[in-house]
């Protein structure tokens, strides 16, 4: 599709430059499949002539444009969906909200990499400073978050946690909806409406399946989000990260009493509580992913993650366990660590607290059971175990997994298939993949945290040093954008191995 | 050397068993040279009848036994050696005092994996519980520091900081003096009597001299351990940590002004101050070991290992800098890392800071040339880039200290011969270490934070769980001990491949 520029001059033609035309997602599609049905250009050239980036806009929600919108400003369209969520003005604070399963805007002058956890944790970005090109904008494309940037119609005051449109003042907390294929920032929140796939576009999708040969899972541990990825064609669940199904607020303290329990026993007791409701997450789960596979890591986040952190989650707990606050205090303290990334986490925590990874083991094996029951096509569950570095470690945990499985299995006198598998995320597994692979069934290659270990950086702090590395060209691109070179050594030597004994 | 138990019954002699006669570390040395003098045995055998491990008694300073000694209690003596400093109650403290260059003694009821950090950091350690087998007991043989465990008749008080025996009472900050040769606790300091290499030992280290196939380089970074270690036979310094330069008392308030400065102009007069300092330091060194290779490596740690810790030294440096207390809180808050063993260290302060690497390689050559001046037989500088991962870094790096050298060297119409390399740290580095040697003219391993990256293990978190490792046998041994296998395989990858490079 080309821009053509020209001219009559004493009526003669003069064709003056061509181009090709700028066209929106929608267009493009539109154009490709045309061209199919006029015999122009092949299914496979057609889906060649859509930059695949352009295609999230068709993508994302989009405001529901019936509602009433009280539009108080508007910035840069800078990455395309529209989202609500409560206005916080810090990384941190996006982080410590996400945490607790709230959704919030991240509203920031404009953001550097120190932001990048908080623009992970935020469900949209609005800055009031920058363009198209600038950080946020960029980042916030490749992250597929919503971004309205270079707002100059709002004022941050950060200090008083509040910003200004020209009528409006927004607090911390206040609810705000932005649109980022348009640059609307509105008052409250707003129904969207889900976007469909339909037409052009849905042909486009189906030529690309024909040709593909990569299979494509999400990343999900709720049954909403399961349900949306499952009608976008995702074909099974790549990575369910059970550790997000205990900050709900009703399992929290649970979480906690589990943690800060001084004995096995309470420990168990807790336990106990968390049981059914992993559980029934994990029947819907199953249920909306019938037929396909889906991969559940058992917990990898550090415990200190869970921990109360101010004063009045500090008395709930030591309530509910009789113990003092210091008590808590104290065992909160134990629980530091110097570096979380390299500290007591992943298979760790299964090695030290055997009942986490028994109570989880329980919750996916009944659940397999309930959907059994009620007659439901089965999933193929493929049970992760993170953070292996040993071969040791996964023999350990495989056994666990065995036993939970069959102590359920005999209960109810039944079978289940199941794999058991690992996640190479640390430079030893990737040396060592060929012992490993004789205890696992599968691997997944967790490259941010091969990326960190590899590299030794942690993502979390790179954002102090990480501009000075593009400048100076020694990073042509952030190895947590696009993976590094050395890392990939890595994972190919890995893949080798492990075939090489399975 | 054989125990032989006999009796004579009826005028007959029988021999009822014999086995190796157990003797300490003296006497092996006398039998084995003996055993040789009678022509019983080669030199090489003579070598290879001596535990090396006990040798170690005979390498530690003792106690001058003509002081008056005023012995407070006594304990098992678990590890050789006589010292003297501070009583200090928790390995956090020892740390702290040691980072301010303050000799202490760590003294707890008994010891666990997490207090390895205040073990490394305090210079003996004296428990009240626990065997010749004890944690204590073993880790501190290991790391050759002296130690007394198992004083029963000590009473410990950590709530108040206090120890008691039958007759004293000792606080923390009290000097002490422990004989981890006798077992002896002794009030206040006590000179000690240095260790010589003399007679049947003497010999024996002759001999060995003449099979080894290894040379072998000191850690040091302060005069009077280079001094100490060339007599014990040093073949130079394979790791100057130029860090540990910056600690000392005049020196920290610069190097604070220099990290909290706001602007490069203020951080360059802060360098001023500190250069000469640090290149008198170098003078000294490198005359101590005139004629040996010296391996320098340029700052490594994070900035905030350096800044104030309590509100006086807060106080101090902004007094110093015209700023608030505010302002300097704040400049700690930002240089706050989540992960500081993969966070913004080693080299990559070089790119971010490059002033300070080139004030480091200033005091170097100048150093280098000051002794020059004095005829003194020179060194071999070999200027170390810590934690490189990439070859641009070492390239850029590189070209600094060449550029720095130049500078020097044209400003003094000298020439000064030296090299520069890199530490190996990182898996990164191991993985594309043909790339790195073509900028690098030596590799050094750094294998603790190597075991720490690619276990993605910090070493000092992993107290919380290294029991459950080895009691679940993971590790056979603590792989901060004894190199793994993983480890090796890289470290294996990286010298072959630097090796094809160069």
């Amino acid at each position: 599709m080309q821009d053509v520029e020209f001219t009559v001059e004493n009526s003669k033609l003069w064709i003056l430059q061509t181009r090709s035309g700028k066209r929106t997602a929608k267009s493009a599609v539109k154009i490709a499949v045309d061209m199919v049905k006029e015999k122009k250009i092949s299914k496979n050239q057609a889906i060649l002539r859509i930059d695949p980036n352009t295609l999230d806009t068709l993508l994302h929600p989009s405001l529901d444009e019936k509602s009433e919108l009280e539009v108080i400003a508007r910035g840069l369209p800078a990455s395309p969906g529209a989202v609500s969520g409560k206005v916080v003005f810090s990384s941190d604070e996006a982080e410590r909200l996400n945490d607790t399963m709230q959704n919030v805007i991240l509203v920031r002058v404009e953001t550097s990499p120190e932001d990048i956890h908080g623009m992970h944790a935020a469900k949209g970005i609005l800055t009031s400073r920058g363009g198209m090109t600038s950080h946020a904008a960029v980042v916030a494309r490749g992250m597929g978050r919503p971004c309205v940037s270079g707002s100059s119609e709002i004022e941050i005051d950060y200090k008083n946690k509040i910003f200004k449109t020209k009528n409006r003042e927004i607090n911390e907390g206040d609810i705000i909806t932005i649109d980022g294929s348009t640059g609307r920032i509105i008052l409250g929140e707003v129904k969207t409406v889900k976007p469909e796939i339909s037409g052009d576009f849905s042909k486009i999708l189906d030529w690309s399946d024909k040709a593909r040969k990569l299979k494509i899972r999400t990343n999900s541990e709720t049954p909403y989000d399961s349900k949306i990825a499952r009608e976008f064609g995702a074909e099974g669940i790549g990575l369910c990260r059970t550790e997000h199904m205990f900050f709900d607020e009703e399992r929290i303290l649970s979480v906690r009493q589990m943690i800060l329990s001084k004995s096995k026993e309470d420990r168990d007791k807790a336990l106990e509580k968390l049981l059914p409701h992993q559980k029934n997450d994990f029947i819907q789960i199953f249920k909306i992913m019938s037929g396909l596979p889906v991969t559940v890591r058992l917990l990898d986040p550090p415990l200190h993650e869970f921990l109360p952190k101010n004063k009045s989650e500090i008395d709930d707990v030591a309530k509910s366990l009789s113990l003092s606050n210091e008590e808590v205090q104290t065992r909160i303290d134990e629980l530091h660590e110097q570096n979380p990334m390299l500290g007591h986490r992943g298979c760790r925590l299964g090695i030290s607290f055997p009942e986490i990874y028994e109570m989880q083991c329980k919750a996916i094996f009944e659940a397999l059971i309930e959907c059994k029951n009620q007659k439901i096509k089965p999933i193929m569950p493929e049970i992760m175990i993170p953070l292996v570095s040993t071969e040791a470690e996964i023999r350990i945990m495989k056994e666990l997994v065995i036993r939970i499985a069959a102590e359920i299995q005999n209960k109810n006198r039944t079978k289940i298939k199941f794999l058991v598998g690992t996640m190479i995320e640390l430079p030893r597994a990737a040396l060592k993949a060929k012992d490993i692979a004789k205890h696992a069934e599968f691997f997944s290659f967790g490259t941010n945290d091969l990326t960190q270990t590899t590299f030794g950086i942690s993502r979390d702090d790179s954002g102090k040093f990480l501009n000075d590395y593009i400048e100076n060209k020694i990073f042509d691109i952030d190895p947590f954008i696009s993976i590094d070179d050395g890392v990939g050594d890595l994972i190919q030597f890995a893949a080798s191995n492990g075939k090489k004994q399975k």
